[in-house]
């Protein structure tokens, strides 16, 4: 099953509206006034709660052709989105950094990130703007103090994520949160597509494409730390909750460790492209 | 003014409500359907509109017993909580740090603090449980890209927050996200107060109390970046949204920097202290 957030027109007041993609290219709509988005639907009646009600929409209503509908992240509301940073080994090394011992963790905020085919917003305050392609992982119910073995059965699904970062405000100081902040420098998305369609992490290749050149790319299996090692990492300390986002660390290949750098300008596409999960595009715009 | 949010009973359950302390013994309730959290008062009304609804309240009703209510954090569900590091030129210098260039940003989520008088939990995987007396800013309205000169317009009020930290596992990596997020391990509170009562930020002295002995305190006039440039810095990247919540730094005097060092232990009292602001009082508990 894939699921997205979407709006039926470009007004930002329209109602943020969640449903199931079938075929490819529409929507079954499922909101509901007890479960008026897709967090509050995964916290009231969980991911089989949505297939249950998306099976018997599929059978009795037409779709909303999904080429007619803004899309908003997944999760447009999340409670917290966590990020791992440093989490493939060749990136770890481009970065000059050592292989860390335990994950990395950072945090973006949900104004940071847009979604599928929206522009993301290029900072005009800094000229170092720079791509990362990464697996995001939402999760779909209350996880707290549990055990790597377990720890998959937390998740409701698997999206992509722009986690583009603006390098000099990133390192301002020792904290990386300025730099992963700014409003609508990353996106979110298209969908997010259950397990049982998107296969083990481990097969999924996480790709990174600029203006339609591979820019980075790697098997999600080389992560330093499993999806499962890291939501039982994270969960000891906080409560991850239903629509809960974590952002997987990126591959190889980002702008900053290139010679000469490359980093994201106004006109730009940037692709995330993960097999087994969907692909996510967005110009690049200037901001306002 | 000074604005708490509290329930009136210990069940976790019941309703959380908001309201004006008169006479520093009373609470008059504003709760309303169209305003059912002090953040969405501050979201729609702002901080004149409560306080115009403050004043019609006392003139009319019997306050409840503020000893009778379990307080919650000022704010029990803020969008986010951004807090400086190193913002004290004593502690940077304890702290073995130099005095930073920009501010140092990370993120608590709402679930790692508790309420004044409530227990802040002691998480038992960890011996390095530290405590950390900080100035709180609460945002009143929306700032984003405001300057140094306006940013003070944006405050709705100041509140004490022990910005608790578990030193080993904020060190598990170059980010502190996870030593600052233990469910229950900070508190907030007692009470927002709003500016023309709590006078300016540099008249106030942040004072940290272990079991009634001092152990940290200093003037927020010696704060390496004041509240109006750190508002300034983070709407430069972010949105700040009525309810958001700064923390901005704590003064020398933490548990690490001691010889030997001092932690925190259950059954210990931790209190912040801040000239103008108020008491927050906590208990150490062990955690469940």
């Amino acid at each position: 099953m894939k699921l997205v957030s979407y709006r039926e027109s470009q007004d930002g007041a329209a109602q943020a509206r969640y449903g199931a993609v079938a075929n490819g290219d529409s929507i079954h709509d499922l909101t509901t006034a007890q479960a008026p988005t897709l967090r509050m639907a995964l916290s009231s009646e969980g991911i089989e709660g949505i297939a249950a009600r998306a099976d018997a929409m599929a059978k009795q209503a037409r779709g909303i052709p999904l080429g007619s509908v803004v899309l908003l992240p997944p999760i447009p509301d999340p409670d917290k989105i966590l990020c791992v940073g440093l989490n493939y080994f060749l990136h770890a090394k481009e970065a000059g950094m050592d292989v860390p011992a335990r994950p990395s963790i950072f945090v973006r905020f949900g104004s940071s990130v847009v979604g599928h085919d929206n522009p993301v917003q290029h900072p005009g305050i800094s000229e170092q703007f720079d791509f990362e392609a990464e697996l995001a992982v939402v999760i779909g119910r209350r996880a707290y103090r549990v055990s790597e073995a377990d720890a998959l059965d937390y998740v409701a699904g698997y999206s992509c994520l722009a986690e583009n970062s603006v390098r000099d405000w990133q390192r301002h100081s020792n904290q990386a949160t300025p730099g992963k902040n700014f409003v609508g420098s990353g996106a979110f998305g298209p969908w997010l597509v259950t397990p049982d369609e998107a296969g083990p992490v481990e097969s999924m290749m996480v790709t990174g494409r600029l203006n339609g050149e591979q820019v980075q790319g790697d098997s999600a299996a080389n992560m330093i730390f499993s999806v499962a090692q890291t939501i039982s990492y994270l969960s000891t300390f906080t409560e991850l909750l239903p629509g809960d986002v974590i952002s997987t660390g990126t591959p190889s290949g980002v702008g900053f460790s290139r010679k000469p750098p490359l980093y994201l300008r106004p006109g730009d596409v940037f692709e995330v492209d993960i097999s087994g999960v969907g692909l996510l595009r967005n110009p690049v715009a200037q901001a306002n």
